[in-house]
């Protein structure tokens, strides 16, 4: 019997990733994250704060996948727009989670008070529910297999924690990389033996150029340590065999 | 006469970046060289290493935008699968471009000579034309509305300076920031007022928290640099009604 898969989409939300403004750094959180709970990231879409944009991208990848993961777009400001979007992909109305409510009440009892603006913060797609968040006052929200986090990274940080071992996942990616010194394309038809020679392993290569030398590492991905382990060793013996030296876990 | 909206989609290429283990820095340097261009970055799709997801990417983007980029599997390896990817969404066949090979020949006289692997990476989809790259042997390719490039971040920059001038587009946006140490929702209805009463603006609200402090970057947009400017004049002068100080250029 082969294993099942378990995979997620994620959506990253904002004009700011796709003007060049911010640099993203949810994409490799939220992926490293998944790998963990035996999940797949499938694919990325980042869209811009544009209701039909978002509507789209969240029906197509939580129809494809077991789970959407969406990022930013959840504050108090008008261009937070994520919840009316994800409503509207869902066809639920928007309605005040009362225990958010209760939450940001407290939060901000000492910080000037509950005003209308912070009020949009417990507004939730009906039937939700809410992801715990430690760093501030707004929760993520959590409704079918869709997450809806935060956009700045640490606070999605401390909502994926509260997630953490509560999705149902399947086998771990096993990773184990090695380093050498060399132009990938020296070695291309070499990779592509090994990796033929070992059934459920993916090989990927990674070149780059520094202090003036060209080098590669070499990524070995499977859900089988055994089978990791056993192509690393070849690949190594192989390049040895061409007086290649290999740098274990990479450069 | 509104004006004319130039957009480009980008699909970025590669299971490293799916899996976490790459922190993609494509996306923020092909938006911000487009936008110079006056080209906006409508979408964005992280696909992995696997013909047919890079084939729908592909052609859902390229038929919705002005220009389509992509980024990574341009390589001499196994797991190098764009130029064959982009053929299939093409309808075209795969042939070696002449100059292409001319150009590896000439690189690698010195490097221990043009080998099978290595004649990979002269692999175009029928008709294309090749995208200069100075930093190492093998170029971007440029095919219809396509643009191929490399994953390396710095190889991509030399490819992108190299097409610098030569794609049509329309005006540049152009964006002013402000910051003000404040929590956003203290400040989200004045926001959204002021964003109504500029026609042509949206401005964009980033919170963030540092030194145990919150606040929040304020980023108006436009294509018109007097409506950035009245904006801009507007948005400061009414936090400062309300004694907050603003840091011009942001925090």
């Amino acid at each position: 019997m082969s294993e099942r898969i378990w995979t997620a989409g994620l959506v990253v939300i904002g004009d700011e990733i796709l003007s060049g403004r911010t640099q993203d750094k949810n994409v490799a959180q939220v992926a490293a994250w998944l790998n963990v709970q035996g999940i797949r990231l499938a694919e990325v879409r980042v869209v811009p704060d544009v209701t039909a944009a978002i509507v789209e991208a969240v029906n197509v990848l939580r129809t494809r996948n077991d789970y959407l993961f969406t990022t930013g777009g959840i504050g108090p400001t008008h261009d937070d727009i994520t919840v009316d979007a994800i409503a509207e992909a869902l066809g639920v109305p928007v309605v005040h989670h009362p225990k958010a409510l209760a939450v940001l009440e407290r939060y901000y009892e000492t910080r000037g008070g509950l005003t209308e603006a912070r009020k949009r913060m417990a507004r939730v797609p009906e039937g939700a529910e809410l992801i715990e968040n430690r760093m501030s006052g707004a929760p993520g929200i959590r409704i079918a297999n869709i997450f809806v986090m935060a956009g700045v990274p640490h606070i999605t940080a401390g909502m994926l924690d509260a997630l953490t071992g509560t999705l149902e996942g399947g086998l771990p990616v096993i990773s184990r990389t090695i380093g050498c010194w060399v132009a990938e394309s020296e070695v291309a038809v070499l990779l592509g033996e090994v990796e033929r020679a070992h059934e459920g392993v993916a090989i990927g290569s990674y070149p780059f150029f520094r202090e003036g030398k060209t080098g590669a590492n070499f990524v070995v991905r499977s859900t089988d340590q055994r089978v990791v382990d056993a192509c690393i060793a070849d690949l190594t013996a192989r390049l040895e065999a061409e007086s290649r030296a290999v740098v274990p876990d990479g450069i």
